[in-house]
């Protein structure tokens, strides 16, 4: 048992939004709250640690309270239903630990709130700033207990399951994706539609797309990932089989395709800038297909990228995932109460028919900056389509629905 | 009291596909279900006119009957929960009615199934095949009553208040807006967002994109649409604008902007293709508008086109838009029972404070081919945005829910 830390708390979200990222925002904010005699207050810091450095905080304890001083279950719910980051969001990349100067500065803001707990929400980028910040106040004599809260819609974070995210997006994807599949068969001319999803390195986000095989059968012909180098050749192959079937071919293709060569597919219609953290920045991966395909074919040929719908739909959310999120943000207080420091929270399937989920502490140094990809056995030896293995690990994940709160026609949000 | 006229009826889809056509369909099917002393058999055509003319029929009074002879509502709410065509569509132009043989030909088939009601639930080009082959029937020995059910997202059809489908596209869209509005709030970095939506000549559908105004102010800053003239300066101007409010600009547009010499704004990256019908095939006006604030600003920048997804979204539909198109179909069974023919069923609002539709028949030759555009007065004076009389006129359209049957997470449909 760790000596009792008692003090301020600070929460904050950091990089992409998701449908689910407030579901854990509301977990610290329960599991704060219900320990209030040790963490005297929670501070929610606007923008990332970007804001917390501007001092723009505000007091979640006080918002979150109901008048007996309990957490306000109804207000926590709306925040669940809320997407994208209600505290707002940052791409600052921490430096390294040797720029004294600056963790200094932070420490000594840290000092002047008396904040003993660091609760950061967010995925691969946001688990670096948790691993460096942690391993600079461990070194320094400052007392603080800093978390990982996992999130991204991509899946790709180590060391957990799932992530917390995936589920709620993989949910809304399967759903466009056979709402598409079906729109496509209306017709009897013979035509292509290729449908873009998100995942720059990592293909579950388009793996989702094939859920529906495993229930309606009203899912795309083909799926192809970035975990398997895409051939040209192959792919007009694989249209051409299809045709034999039916006119109307649906084909669900990753943001991040690549050729043998490891050049994008969509490259050639790319800006060729980088993002923030010097990640290539792509675009028309979908639209490179559909020239292609237009160009050899000659039919109708139609791309779709689904963009930004995919990580903010909040109106169809997965139960599983809304509620697996917010007991990763509770078990993160719990963690930190129990004199962790330096972790993330992971979610571990146990072997069971049935599906259930324990939530650990594992080391973040582990993790950060690490990609899980699909592995190379959830993909058929063709490389076009996913195994019916995948789709079973992924079919948990989208189940139970939550009832949206409309008013005047429109989904109810809250604004912290 | 028109005579009374025994016998089949057929009815057909055509057209893109909406979230609110299989409720249309639903409604014919009960109303030719009730009425079986008079229509003896309801046929269902596939793929529309060009289905019928190779006899591709599959009996709906069979399908939806339950033991007893009455409709089967149980089914009739999973068709209507069904997204697309569900007896597929097509993109068929009947020829001028002076194609003797062709329509002869036609003839024949009815006379063949003893077809005496004709339904056809489509948009524009729809109603202009009811109008020429009621013509040409009207004008032959055979006895046929032929009526339209209006359905297109697109609102843009003539003689009736607002168009089956346009409901639940609106509530998909104002949805989808406020989600993208909320996503991009989250950094504080300046950046453009621009949302692009479907509407070649009509800008109903961009309008709601600005719904969310009169209810959480979450929406956009600027919607732009075909009616007014674009230009690029005042463009440039309405963002720099925004910016001194807010970093995150998010701009909703219409596909078929036009500049004031009456160039398509996506004119610069479309492929020049036109559809069947001889519209011009567009694409890319959120992509030419990213590329010239690229180009100006220098700044963050992302266009999204919402595609396929807003007329195919069955997961979140308007209660009032499905009641309605629903009610539609069973209005032209009644229209043709009481002696109509070559009439279309449209939606009038009443003149008072609670929102209230009658529906009536028009005389169709007056609504095929003609579009209505939102009037000016619904635009504000600059062009950048809809007034509030404008979004209250949309408002009604979208109230209430329909829950949707999920199975293994997924939404439930019928296949015919």
């Amino acid at each position: 048992m760790e000596k009792l830390l008692r003090g301020a708390a600070v929460v904050g979200q950091s990089g992409g939004p998701t449908a689910a990222i407030n579901a854990s925002l509301a977990g610290v904010i329960k599991g704060a709250i219900d320990n209030r005699d040790t963490i005297t207050r929670l501070y929610g810091m606007r923008n990332g640690i970007e804001g917390f450095m501007a001092e723009r905080l505000c007091d979640l304890s006080e918002m979150f309270s109901d008048s007996e001083g309990k957490p306000d279950e109804e207000k926590l719910d709306l925040l669940s239903a809320t997407p994208a980051s209600a505290l707002g969001s940052c791409r600052k990349k921490l430096p390294p630990t040797d720029d004294r100067e600056f963790y200094d500065n932070l420490i000594s803001l840290f000092r002047k709130y008396d904040i003993r707990y660091f609760f950061y929400i967010g995925g691969n980028d946001s688990m670096d700033t948790v691993a460096k910040l942690s391993k600079y106040v461990s070194g320094s004599d400052y007392e603080m207990r800093v978390i990982g809260v996992p999130k991204t819609i991509d899946n790709d974070l180590d060391g957990t399951d799932h992530t917390p995210g995936f589920g709620s997006a993989a949910k809304y994807i399967a759903t466009v994706s056979q709402e598409i599949t079906v729109d496509c068969s209306v017709y009897t001319t013979k035509a292509v539609t290729i449908v873009e999803f998100m995942g720059r390195d990592a293909g579950w986000l388009t793996a989702a797309a094939a859920l529906p095989r495993l229930t309606s059968g009203l899912a795309p012909d083909y799926v192809y990932l970035p975990e398997v180098a895409f051939s040209m050749e192959g792919f007009f192959e694989d249209i051409e089989d299809a045709w034999k079937k039916h006119p109307n071919i649906v084909i669900a293709v990753s943001e991040g395709l690549r050729f043998a060569d490891g050049h994008y597919v969509g490259e050639g219609t790319q800006s060729g800038a980088t993002d923030v953290f010097g990640h290539k920045y792509l675009e028309g991966t979908g639209k490179a297909l559909e020239i292609a395909v237009k160009e050899k074919f000659g039919c109708k040929v139609r791309s779709i990228e689904i963009n930004l719908p995919q990580r903010c739909a909040s109106h169809i959310r997965s139960a599983t995932d809304i509620s697996e999120s917010r007991s990763c943000g509770i078990a993160a207080v719990k963690s930190a109460l129990s004199g962790h420091t330096g972790q993330m929270i992971a979610m571990i399937r146990e072997a069971s028919d049935e599906y259930r989920i324990i939530y650990a502490s594992m080391d973040v140094a582990n993790i950060a900056n690490a990609v899980k990809s699909v592995p190379r056995d959830f993909i058929n030896e063709r490389g076009n389509n996913v195994t019916d293995e995948c789709l079973e690990y992924i079919l948990p994940l989208i189940q139970g629905e939550i009832e949206t709160k409309f008013e005047k026609g429109l989904p109810k949000y809250i604004t912290l």
